[in-house]
């Protein structure tokens, strides 16, 4: 079995933002050598997330604003996380809906995906420097 | 390490649905010859999910109902996703909630589940034919 | 490839509630003998879940406000699942916001974790004893 360890690493300006890592991943599991296998894609922060959906930019909107709707940063006082000192209390809601991780299958030495599959990095709590966990594993 | 690797295709005649897919992805360990391993089902589409609940078709409308209140269809005009000539906006929503996918442990050559657990493909904008990838790996 | 499976039992004295598993996992990790792989944590039950956040009471007391908001337990009669004589519908609910599982790292025999990565088990329909299922596999 061939295993690959990387972290990518993120410095969001805004407090919510998403990132298209696709070729980042797709990158490295070429360089793992695995033609069949599973990649892994964590958020290492619990205030972000890794998933998969489509690169439009309304729909980037969307998911913004449709997020902020079910787990609203505003009043920060509504959330007891944030009498710790902390005012991203929505941040660690949010990041529940999108998911921490995918697991994506490799055929053939690639990203064995459908035709709109693109993988997000997504920013709730952005504006430090926050990392990604790739690890591949197979044959 | 052996692996397998399946596609399954769905076309569901309504935009919502739910398919059992549990005897289908039992069929596929068994013929990938593996014993010990893991089974990652995923949706290859971005409007649909693979999850694991319960066969019980009041749960089914339960969902259906609360999925449609918590991002809704109607009215189209309030996602901007939308102004791209679709109507689907809501999916990628519902989808996110539901999950892409489930990684299943593979032991003594099944699946390894709870009393009730039974994996669903969940279709939130269908009337044409999608996919599902079945990727077995382990020994 | 090597491989591990046990089963861990909770019995959560109320209907909902988060117990912190992170300890648990790891002892399994080390005791599979696996120093490259992944190691998939789920609820066997389908109205569980395993996540991944923050040991931090605060948080954890907004976790189940939020999901008593967007999963009501109250009225039971909402819900058509309740029909077959349980009052568990919306543990059904909470349980695919949370989610089913995690997949987590494997590297140099331990959890590959960011700095505040806890693994709980969520219980949303307690006062008896359910399971979850740790697979580890990899070399």
């Amino acid at each position: 079995m061939k295993s690959l360890t990387e972290h990518l690493t993120f410095n969001v300006p805004s407090r919510v933002g998403f990132v298209n890592i696709t070729e980042s991943v797709r990158e490295l599991v070429r360089k793992s050598g695995v033609r069949e296998g599973l990649v892994l894609c964590n958020a290492m922060h619990i205030t972000a997330s890794v998933f998969i959906n489509d690169e439009e930019s309304g729909l980037k909107a969307d998911y913004q604003r449709w997020l902020e709707h079910l787990a609203p940063h505003e009043p920060t006082s509504q959330y007891q996380h944030n009498r710790t000192g902390e005012d991203n209390a929505d941040a660690h809601l949010k990041r529940q809906i999108m998911g921490r991780e995918v697991v994506v299958a490799v055929s053939n030495g690639d990203l064995d995906f459908g035709p709109w599959e693109q993988i997000f990095y997504g920013e709730f709590d952005g504006r430090r420097a926050k990392r990604v966990l790739i690890k591949v594993i197979g044959e």
